[in-house]
């Protein structure tokens, strides 16, 4: 990000860079209206957490950057918000973890998807896939449904950050495994995913890339027992409970 | 409004209605980004808390309707997001207890604040406050401490829905009588406010008015009672406590 210049040490650095990039994000035409409200919920729900990645959602971090190093074919789903917010980051997991990256939004149009393709692009993106949509989920409506036939359509494990409750159950029943970043664990999407991760993208990203670098050495079957040894509903009730207990004190 | 035809029997009936009248907002250029952001935040709050009036709040808008009318020189702020979500309802609150309607906005444009008052007048408004600007809150920066000196300047009771934790710590300093509409119990506002009611506008409002409508009738020593007898802290509490335990088992 060029023009922002406040130092990572400011006590609101990771609120300001947010805003920031959404501000940006409305600019290039990546974030929709929905896009800025489900922004608000997601401050609420992270401001309830107390903007903190929590144990639980450190160690589903650690368990999705287990199942991408184990992927046949993993990809990253990327949504407007997703890609106004970590473009770069995103293109980093990517990058550390072998997996594609795939455009696709609730309200598509194409003027946003190439925009928004253009933004990946700028941060280091090299192939961008879901302008193709030759692929469909199967249960959608037939916009909701379009994927790349390469894409999210053959994926064996993807990660949706911020994806619509629909899609998630649909793509859970296409057999996927499922790495959802959502910071309200009693979302649909949260209560449906293998791998639930309930934080802020902007924390969630960069640490699940962390932990695939940390996971390269690490045999494949440490790895499964790591996947194996994984409770999602354990990890969304911790979250549950830190936004109960945890800031409202 | 004359294009939203969902009968009020729709079980998602408010919020569908919110995202019509939020819409609508943007269009009109009366609804900012961070209005958007705000909303966002505002649903979170609201789906913890229920999606209902809880009885706290409704005790908190039965003592905001007899300060209003016990009141000399009553005003209803108005922003962005207010006059989007409930422009017909803070008119006929207006009627119902003669108060005041004054624009109040935080990222204050001439533009903006034209567009506000033409929206309340489109919604039977007759005079609308704040382009005079003729006053100054103490304790603000020049921008966001512009008020309407025979308006918010002069009252005695303003009710600041969704209000700035800022401007509402400055309004209490000057010894008015705040009554803070905010769905976070938490937020400086809410705590600042002589009477918080943590509720979504779109049933506060219409509330407050009903209760209004009530207490016409009743004496002013039982108004003065009902005042005296209540208690911010606890409603505070109420409302934290509902978000913590209710909504989210």
């Amino acid at each position: 990000m060029t023009d922002f210049e406040i130092p990572e040490s400011h006590p609101r650095y990771e609120s300001l860079l947010t805003r920031h990039r959404i501000e940006e994000g409305v600019e290039k035409g990546i974030t929709s209206q929905q896009g800025l409200i489900a922004q608000g919920r997601g401050e609420a729900y992270d401001y309830l957490l107390g903007e903190e990645t929590i144990p639980s959602a450190d160690e589903a971090a650690r368990v999705a950057a287990s199942h991408l190093l184990l992927a046949d074919h993993p990809v990253l789903s990327v949504n407007g918000n997703v890609a106004a917010l970590v473009p770069g980051e995103i293109v980093t997991l990517a990058e550390a973890t072998g997996a594609a990256i795939e455009v696709n939004l609730f309200n598509r149009t194409k003027k946003r998807m190439e925009a928004i393709a253009e933004h990946l692009h700028e941060h280091g993106a090299r192939d961008v896939k879901g302008l193709a949509a030759d692929g469909r989920i199967p249960g959608l409506d037939h916009e909701r449904a379009k994927v790349d036939a390469d894409g999210i359509y053959e994926a064996d494990v993807v990660v949706v950050p911020l994806e619509d409750g629909d899609r998630a159950e649909a793509l859970s029943e296409m057999g996927k495994t499922e790495i959802v970043i959502d910071l309200n664990p009693l979302s649909r999407s949260a209560q449906t995913a293998s791998v639930p991760i309930v934080d802020n993208i902007i924390r969630a990203v960069p640490n699940i890339t962390e932990h695939a670098r940390e996971l390269q050495d690490v045999s494949e079957a440490e790895r499964n027992a790591m996947i194996e040894a994984f409770d999602p509903d354990g990890a969304l009730a911790s979250a549950e409970s830190q936004i109960r207990d945890g800031s409202l004190e």
